[in-house]
């Protein structure tokens, strides 16, 4: 099925969460008008529909080969990054002195949608370079800078983030890879890497690995980490990759999906040593790397909205054209296209609703970023980074679990054919279960929100922001829009049990904090689902809102907000048991 | 990692839904005593654990090969399936008069739920085979029933059903098979069947297909269609298999999961028209059909129940091995066990509550097609008959719903490792996927719970079901019992908002039936999640009940029920947007 970039439903996320018309009109996106923004989205729709979208299926049923330490991608993809990085596409979110367009994170998200909603295998490669070129801007030396940047912007090169090891994934204080500092200031790196990310390709010419690493005398635990750049080839005098480094990839993962997308466990120093550079100071890589990780984090996120809007638009494609049965509204003798029969049009409906919720929430992110970046306040800068880290948890953790779930109920809309592979739904489900796992499982995100982001200002970022959704409820109540429905009253109580639950975790985690802890997923899915009704209600409520923003807000107050009550409920009531029952796990 | 068969929560399950104790002592389930239950379930077990567990993974990556019209299962499923016969599992729950063991639907529940558990791909082809042989019972013709049911029960011979055509999934009244009578009293079919589980394969020496077709002369619609048994090799004077009827198997799905069973694509009467027997009335082939497909509903809900108990072990033993991270219980100075983290907890208990519920849902099921069959009194027969009417829906759709729900916290609790198939958490939610969709998908499970079976008997067969609730609720509250929690309140709160949702829905059934369409999923999964809170709590209720069937009761009411009163919301109040909201889903 062909992709048709969401240019219109990304512009009105933009136009609420971002106030994009108004920061336009005043200049605070520097170089940016309305036009440039939707020309740029529609130029990058063409270009994931004519270029990556055709490569998602065959990239699927080919998948990335090894051989003797060689990947090749499936046919396509080399030619595809090429086209991708010719086009500047790689350079786009990319800071102007090392070559980049300079744009602002609103965009860089809502063009990082549509390439993974095209290709999400495609996509993971520019998201992980993106991150690495983050971490050498902010912990790098100038001379890491100009020696890696400009090649890393421009797409010749791409970047990696080697974390995990056998026994060190969530937890990164047990990891083992060593690092030994040499005469001539370089490092010798020695140990083996797991599930690192195009980590070796056939795509571009060098491969630039961001690594952490033990010194010999670091301290224990994640106080004593460091992080290096190694490339997969060592520069010659004229910065043209020249011998290979010692970094071999030992092999690929057998996985469940994004097939194409080669996931590698990667040698260091078999030979000897693999020559790293140090980034940043030495003992203090896991903050480098956490710049990495959290605008990672949001990629993800997009990510989810991406394989949510790809899974929606296929499933109403199908509903159209698939008949069965007849409707109370079906004209003719024949069967009616199921899209008329109530409960598969509950089901798209749920899909698109959760689509835009989360594409709110993560636009959100990005917003609150690039205020952090362009406001000239001091203060009004602060607060937006603190709204970026509120909800960098929540909009990973729920755009990926909204994925998850699209994606199955878009196979469950196309019947026996979902569960076909040639139908190329079930790709969607296969691709997107790894988003709630990567970058942090969607766990940890909750025990993040929950533990850190919650105490951030003594909790006032937090009760800033439900005042904000306080503030919509108020607005809403003083609208007459009857297309609005429950809305008012369902966010309204829903923005109560929230607020209690929020009350109840800030207390316990001073007197009880397993309590807390056990009680995040439940309060991350209410904040989530709160904030998304809250997003989508403000788009209801713009001028010249449609009657499709006023349907689809008052779809979700009423049916897919009306989980948070009880969510919240659980986050404040529902421990005890998680706390003590032995017998049940024994 | 291998199975072990849940025999305590089966037993458990059997003594709160079937009240197997007293039924037992009374002697109501003829020949039956507790001993030989546990002993049944035991050795089903022992041969699950044996010799199916082991082929299933090993299955789901050979698949089932096609290749001129034969089809070959993977290696070792022929042997089990011969040796499952040999040791008189096929026969279990098949009526004496044709071989069978005749033992009552809860016990022949809990031993397909243990062969699902091993190996689901294995476990669909006896499935079937049992349709089958309930169809042939209750239509086929003396004749018929002597000549195929003693070879079906034994398990020589297995069974299909061929409902799908491509143009008619769902909706069978469009089906295009034909059948015409000859001369000699039998039919020529001629058409294409697809999705047909089982229809080729080389574990058994005949395969007896029940086909849906149309005659010449017959009405239109679902009232025109008159089912045939077709055998693939017509049987000889002596009534052994001789020449090879004239069906054909063209090809098999290339699929999301159970790769190890075959799904074809039926071609018959390619040369000239295959040879098949009426079962039944000419134009009666439905309700018969309906016969097989209720039994088999219900046998699809325990596949549900199985894949999410055997993810859930996977789950459980993968938290107790691998370490991350310090807990607040963990001793020591190395990492803790994830399995003591609390959100870990809350998902592993998430988790086995929902397994445990399904299971419960199921086996009430079964429990009231038991009572329907071996009730003395016709009036309690007939009460029975509807009980099993109005839960079997639910029993599908809600157990299968869990299975992919429960498969893919699953692979979330291995983290990076779930994401990698030979890990194997994968193949559960692959495998768990169809279930949702096949004998009916959980949409049409749900319209059918809302439009025929809340109407039973003027409503009074839900309504005295939701009395049943009731008592539980008062009895709780009569129980001074603090390690039930807020099981008491939150099971009234949402028995009370289930209620007011029934009352709607049988009121816009009349006036605006698609009000009560729209809101049939949410309504049913409220309904799902009360009817197991209700059992979970009987469970903990009963004499004898452990601490950990308290345990689970209130994790249960305190983290699963808590969702059903804003589902019940939805299913009154979320209907607008679903039906007028044209612009949404353009």
């Amino acid at each position: 099925m062909s992709y048709s970039a969401p240019v219109d439903d990304i512009v009105t996320a933009l136009k609420t969460v971002a106030d994009l018309d108004v920061r336009l009109a005043n200049g605070l996106y520097p170089g940016l008008d309305a036009d440039t923004v939707r020309a740029v989205l529609d130029e990058a729709g063409n270009f994931a529909a004519d270029v990556l979208a055709p490569l998602n299926w065959s990239g699927d049923r080919v998948g990335a080969r090894w051989q003797d330490g060689n990947v090749s991608t499936p046919p396509g993809f080399a030619d595809a990054y090429r086209q991708f990085s010719a086009a500047g596409w790689s350079a786009l979110p990319c800071s102007e002195e090392f070559g980049g367009q300079g744009l602002p994170e609103i965009i860089s998200s809502s063009v990082g949608e549509i390439w993974n909603a095209a290709n999400l295998a495609f996509g993971l490669c520019p998201l992980l370079t993106q991150g690495a070129i983050h971490a050498i801007e902010a912990g790098g030396s100038d001379a890491l800078k100009q020696t890696y940047l400009p090649k890393m912007v421009s797409g010749q090169w791409t970047g990696t983030m080697n974390l995990t090891e056998p026994h060190a994934g969530s937890d990164l204080s047990g990891l083992k890879t060593r690092a030994e500092k040499q005469a001539d200031g370089t490092y010798r790196i020695t140990g083996t890497k797991i599930f690192i990310t195009c980590g070796e390709h056939d795509m571009a010419e060098n491969i630039i690995h961001l690594v952490l690493a033990r010194l010999p005398d670091a301290p224990a635990g994640t106080r004593g980490i460091s992080l290096f750049l190694v490339p997969k080839f060592l520069l010659t005098a004229d910065g043209t990759p020249g011998a290979r480094n010692d970094v071999v990839c030992a092999g690929i993962e057998h996985k469940l999906g994004i097939m194409a997308s080669p996931t590698c466990i990667m040698k260091f120093g078999e030979q000897g040593g693999a020559t790293g550079y140090l980034v940043g100071e030495e003992n203090r890589g896991l903050a480098n790397m956490f710049v990495m990780m959290n605008s990672a984090r949001l990629a993800v996120g997009i990510q989810g909205v991406a394989i949510a809007d790809r899974a929606t638009q296929r499933a109403i494609a199908f509903a159209k054209e698939r008949t069965q049965g007849r409707s109370s509204t079906s004209s003719g003798a024949g069967m009616a296209p199921i899209v008329e029969h109530p409960d598969i049009r509950r089901t798209l409906l749920t899909m698109k609703a959760l689509t835009q919720a989360s594409r709110m929430i993560c636009l959100a992110t990005a917003a609150a970023l690039d205020n952090a970046t362009y406001a000239a306040d001091p203060e009004e800068a602060k607060a937006a980074r603190n709204l970026a880290a509120l909800l960098t948890p929540v909009a990973k953790s729920f755009a990926t679990d909204v994925a998850v779930d699209v994606a199955s109920l878009g196979i469950q809309v196309h019947g026996g054919m979902g569960f076909v592979e040639e139908t190329g739904a079930a790709q969607h489900l296969r691709d997107a279960r790894i988003l709630p796992i990567y970058e942090g499982t969607n766990g940890i995100q909750a025990i993040d929100l929950v533990t850190r982001k919650l105490p951030l200002e003594g909790g006032n970022v937090v009760t800033d922001y439900l005042s904000g959704i306080g503030d919509c409820v108020t607005k809403l109540h003083a609208s007459d829009n009857a297309g609005l429905g429950r809305t008012a009253k369902n966010l309204k109580d829903a923005l109560d049990a929230l607020s209690a639950a929020t009350r109840f975790i800030g207390k316990s985690l001073a007197s009880d904090p397993d309590a807390g802890l056990a009680g995040a997923t439940p309060y991350l899915n209410a904040f989530a689902r709160v904030a998304g009704a809250r997003y989508l209600a403000e788009a209801a409520l713009r001028d010249g809102a449609s009657s499709s923003d006023i349907a689809l807000a008052r779809f979700f107050a009423e049916n897919c907000l009306t989980a948070a009550v009880g969510l919240s409920d659980s986050a404040m009531n529902g421990s005890a048991t998680v706390l003590a029952s032995e017998g049940l796990l024994a």
